[in-house]
C-alpha cells in the first residue's frame, strides 16, 4: 500500500465531522414547521433542552456560530460601546470582522497573562477604565470569553478564574458574553456540568456542529427578552430558516453526546505525546486541540499533506484537532505517517 | 364531524411546505462535507444545477431567500447609492429593513402603473434621474424587480415588459437584481424555462422552500466574481454553513420539481372562482396567490381561522397561497368551510 | 452695459448668502472655548436661545443640517424600524441616504395627498400600520416631517393639520422628528412664533445658514436626554468642533434676523407674478420657494444662466429661492432679465 | 494674591487655543461662497496650501480631525478588511469607535517594540499575515501612522524607520493614513518640511487646531480621486459646510505658524525639566507633551487643579500640552504652582 492510496486523516478541525446514521435518521423523520410563523417543534425542543443544558432560561437556534455569535454581540452593543475580549478569540480574528462593522463595537484585545487564552482581573479591571468617562469617550460595556479558547490550544478557563473574572467585569457594570463554541469540550474536561460554566454570563454561544457532529447549527442562549430581540436580529441577517427541524434533529442528536468529548481529548493527549516523542514542540492538550510550534508552517503543512495527515495553520503553529471521525487508531496512523515523512 | 375536529387548512404561505419522503430520503443519503474549508459535493452539485436553470455563469446556496437578496444588494450597493423597486417589493417590505441599513442603500419605490407589480418603463426612466448629478446627490445604481410580485398577487412581469425595462437601466448604468423567490412560478405559468426570464439581469435570487417543499434554502446566482463576494458576504452574515449538502439534497429534489407548479396554479385559480361564487372580491391569479379584498381583514381572518381556513393580512388585503401541500380536495373543502362559516 | 457684464442673480438657494458686516464682527470679538472638553460659552448661549425659540428643554449646534437630521434620526432609529416622511422630504432625498445606513431605518415615502408637501391624516395612519405585527416585521416608531417642504415648493404644514398628524402619530406610539431647515419661514409667514410649531414633537432640527445668513451651522432640539445622546453622536460623526463660538455668534446674530424673511416671502411672490404675467406656470409661493413648470429643466436654465439668472433643478421643476441677499430690485432685474432673454 | 485669585494655567490640551486678533480679522475679511453648490475661494485656498505643504496632490477641508480620519477609513476600508495601528493610537481609542462600526474595519492594535508610539518593521509583517488567505478570512488592507503619536507621549517616528515600515506595508500591498493630527509638530522638531514626512503614504490629516490656533478645521489629503471620494463621504457625515472660508481663512493663518510649534517644544521641554527637578517621574518630550508617571491619577490632578494648572489623564498617566496660549513665564509659574502644592 502506497500513501497515495491512503485516505488523508483530517484534523484541520472537528467541523469536518459528517452525521452518522443515527442522526441522518433523526434528520429524516423529525417533525416539522415553519419556524417563522409557526414555531418548528424540533427546533423548539432543541432550544429548550440547550438552554436547559447551559443553564439559561431560553435559547434560540442558529445555522452558524458566526451568526450566533454575531447576534449576541449586535443585541449587546451601541455606537459608541468597547468590548473587551482575549486576544486572538474567534470575534476578533475571525467572523470577517463583523462584530466591528455590523454589531457596532470598538474591541480591545485583552493579554492571555492569566495562562492561556485568559486575561488576569487586573487587565481586566485595567482595561474596563473609569465608569464615567467624559460623554466622547468610548464606553466599556461588553466583556466576551472564549471556553474553550480555541487559538490558545483550547484551553479551559478555571471556574475560579472565571467566577473572579465574572465578578470584576459584573461590578463594573458590564455584560457578559461567552463564546461557548466548544463549552462542552471544557464541561467534560472538567467533569462538570456544562451550566456551571455560564454563570453569571449574560449570553452564551454554543455549537451543535464542532465536534458533535451535526452538520449545521449552533444556538445561542440568554434571558427570555434576549432572545426575543435575538430573533429579530436572526431574522435580519437572513438566518430565519423555515422547516429546520431537519438541522435541529440533528442537534438534539448531538446533545446527547457530549460524554463522547471525553474520547476526543483522550485522542488529542496521544497525538501529542505521540509528537513530542517524535521530537516536535507541542502543548499538552486540555481538550482536543494539539499546537506545535514549528520552524516554518507552510513546510510542516506541505509535508503532513504528503503524507496524508492534514492539519491548518494557527497563529503561527500547527493546529491538530482530534473530533469523533478520527478514531484511536487513525491517530496511531497519523503518528506513523508523520514519523514516515512528517517533520516539525 | 364537527371543525373542531378538522385540522386547518393552511394557505398562510407556501413556505409551510413540509418535506416528503423522498426529500427526506435525499437528505439523509446525501454525501456532505465541510463546506467552509472545502466543498460540499451535494451544494455544490445544488449550486451547479440552480446556475444552469437560472441561465447565469454561477451560484451560491444561502439559508434563506433573505440572505439571498441581502447579499446580493450588499455586492452591489455603496454608501451614497439610491435603489429602485418596485412599491412593496419584498426587499422594501420585509426582511426587516435590512437592505437600507446593512446593505447600505437608498430606497426609492416605484409605482405599479404598468400593471400589478411592475412599473411603467417611464416611470423607472424619470427615477433613474441624471446620470451625471453633482457630487452631493445619490446616485441610482442598482433596480430590483421582483418575479412573481408577492404583495401585488404573485403577478408575472411580462416578458416584453422586462426586456424594456432591463434596457432603460442597463443604458442608464444601473446593475438590476431580480428577487425570484417565486421566478419558478413565473417560468412554469408562461411555459418558459426560468432562464429565460432573468435575460440581462446581474443577479437572480430564487427560493428552493416557497413551493418546491424544501425545508430550508435558497440560491442567488450571477458571474463568477459576483459569487467570490457573495461568499464572503454570506461568511460575514452567519450563513457559511458546514455539511449543508443536508439541506441542498433536498434542493436537488424540489429543482426536479418546478413542474408540479402548474397543479398550484390551477389550485388557486379554483380557489379564486369558488371565492367569487360565493360572494367575495378576488383577483383573477396568475399564479399561486389569491389576494380578497375585504371589509376588514382581523375579522375576516378571525371567522377564518374559527371554520379551519388559515390565511395572512397583506397589504390591506387577505392572502391565500396555494401549493404542495393542499390538494385540490382541499381546496373544495376549504370553499366549503367559507361557505359555512367564513365572510369576505 | 451689456449682460456679460453684469454679475448673475443667484435665485439656485438661500444657502448662497453670505455673512454681513454686523456678522462677521460678532464672530471677530466672540467669546470662544474648547467646546468638546468645556463648554463654548458662545455656542451655549446660541443653544439655549435656540431651544428657547423652539420651544424645546434644550439644543445642540451642529456643522450642517444635514448633521442636524441624522443625528436625530440616529437616535431615534434602531435596526428593524422603519420610517415615515413625506415623499421627496430632505430626510429621503438629499443627505446621499445617510438617513437609512447610517442611522439604521428603513424609510416609508408618504403621499402629499393633504396639500403639498403633507399626508392625509388617514395616509398617515394606514402607513403606519398595526402595532404589535410579527416579530419578523418591521415597526414603523418614526415618522418625520419638514416644515417648510422645499421639494413641494416651501409650503407650509397649517397648523391644525400639524396638530392632527402629531396626534395620529403619537397616538400610535411614533416619535416624531421635525427637519425645520426653514421652520423660520413659516413661522413667520403663519405670523406664530417658531415654538408654536413644534407642538408635540420629539426633535426639531433647524438652520441658521439658510436664509439668515449665517456662514456655517444648523440647531437639532429635544429633551435634555436626547441632547446628551445627539452629543455622542455628534463626536462620533465627527461634528464636535472645538472654538465653535466663532459660528455660534453668527448664528446668534441670525436668530435675531428672522422677521426679515418677511421680505423674502415678499420677493417670492413678487417674482413669481412677474414670472406668471411672463407667461410662466409657477405656483403661489407660500414662503420663499418658487417652482416653475417648464418644457425642458436643462434648456430653461441655460437660457436663464446665460441671461444671468441662477436657477436649480428640482424635482423635474426650475427652482428659484429668495433670500437676503437678493434686493426687491433684483427681483425686478431678474425679471427683465428673464423677459429679454430666457424662457420657460 | 492667592492661588484662588489666579486664573488656571490651561495644559489639559493644545485645542484649547483660542483664534489671536490676526486670525479673527482673517476670519472676519474672508472671501466666502457656498462651498457645496460652488466652491468657496478661501476653503480653496486653504486646500491648496494644505496639500502643497504636505506633499499630496490634492486636500479636503474638514470641521474636525476626527472627520478627517474618518472620512480616510471609510474610503480606505470595505467590510471584510481589517487594519493595523500602533496601539492606543487615537483612531483606536477616540472617535467614539466610528472607525469600526462606521468605516467598517476590523482594528488590530500594534505593540510599540520600536519605541514608544511605533512598532518593529517586524511586528508590522507579521501582524500583515499571509496576503492570500482563504477567502473566509480578513484581509488585512490598511497600515494606519500617528506621527506625533499623542499617548505615547507625543514622539516622533524617526524616518528612516518611516521609510522601512512604508516600504514593508506596500510590499505587502496595503494602503498607508498617517494620523498627523500633530505631524506639524514632528516637522518642526525634526527640521524637516511637512511633506518629507508623508513619502509613501496614502492619505494623511492635520489638524490646524490643535496648536497653531485655528478654532474649528482639520484637512484631509490623498490624490485627486481620494478627495473626490471623501468630498462626497463628507457630505453624507454632514461635514458639508457652506461658507466655511471664515474658518479656512483662520486655517491659512495658522498654516503661516508652524515654525512657532518650536518654540512650544522649548516649553515642553522647561517643563518636563522643572517637573523632574520637583521629583517628578516624567517622559523626555520630543516635542509638546509631558507625560508624568505618579502614583494616583485622580489624586494628582485634583491637588493640580487646586494650585491652578490643569492637565488630563491618558493612559494611566498625567498629561500636560504646551502651546501657544501659554507662554514661558506660564511655564515657570506653573512650576512655582506645582512646587507650592501638587505632588506626583
Amino acid at each position: 500500500m502506497t500513501l497515495t492510496e491512503t485516505s488523508p486523516l483530517d484534523f484541520r478541525s472537528d467541523t469536518v465531522t459528517r452525521p452518522d446514521d443515527t442522526m441522518r435518521r433523526a434528520m429524516a423523520s423529525a417533525e416539522v414547521a415553519d419556524n417563522v410563523i409557526d414555531i418548528d417543534p424540533t427546533i423548539h425542543a432543541l432550544e429548550e433542552r440547550a438552554a436547559s443544558m447551559l443553564g439559561m432560561p431560553a435559547a434560540l437556534w442558529t445555522p452558524t456560530g458566526t451568526m450566533a455569535n454575531l447576534i449576541a454581540l449586535s443585541v449587546h452593543l451601541q455606537r459608541g460601546d468597547r468590548f473587551l475580549a482575549p486576544k486572538d478569540a474567534h470575534v476578533l480574528t475571525n467572523e470577517l470582522g463583523s462584530a466591528a462593522w455590523l454589531a457596532g463595537g470598538m474591541p480591545y484585545p485583552l493579554e492571555h497573562d492569566a495562562g492561556p487564552g485568559r486575561p488576569k482581573v487586573e487587565t481586566l479591571a485595567k482595561a474596563i477604565g473609569p465608569r464615567n468617562g467624559p460623554y466622547y469617550t468610548l464606553r466599556t460595556t461588553l466583556f466576551c470569553l472564549e471556553n474553550t479558547h480555541n487559538a490558545a490550544g483550547g484551553t479551559i478557563i478555571p471556574p475560579h478564574e472565571h467566577a473572579q473574572l465574572l465578578a470584576t467585569a459584573r461590578q463594573a457594570g458590564l455584560r457578559v458574553h461567552l463564546d461557548g463554541a466548544r463549552l462542552w469540550h471544557a464541561a467534560i474536561a472538567l467533569g462538570l456540568p456544562p451550566a456551571a460554566l455560564t454563570v453569571g454570563v449574560d449570553t452564551v454561544s454554543a455549537c451543535l456542529s464542532k465536534g458533535l457532529g451535526a452538520p449545521v447549527g449552533s444556538v445561542v442562549a440568554g434571558t427570555v427578552t434576549f432572545v426575543e430581540q435575538a430573533r429579530r436580529m436572526r431574522q435580519m441577517l437572513g438566518g430565519g430558516v423555515r422547516q429546520g427541524g431537519v438541522l435541529a434533529a440533528a442537534g438534539l442528536v448531538a446533545l446527547d453526546r457530549i460524554g463522547d468529548l471525553a474520547m476526543d481529548h483522550e485522542k488529542a493527549r496521544r497525538l501529542a505525546a505521540g509528537l513530542s516523542e517524535l521530537g516536535w514542540e507541542v502543548n499538552t492538550p486540555e481538550t482536543n486541540i494539539v499546537l506545535a510550534r514549528v520552524a516554518d508552517v507552510a513546510v510542516t503543512l506541505e509535508s503532513l499533506t504528503a503524507v496524508g495527515v492534514l492539519a491548518l495553520p494557527m497563529g503561527g503553529k500547527v493546529r491538530f484537532i482530534t473530533h469523533r471521525d478520527l478514531s484511536i487508531d487513525d491517530i496511531d496512523e497519523a503518528l506513523n505517517r508523520v514519523k514516515a515523512g512528517g517533520h516539525p
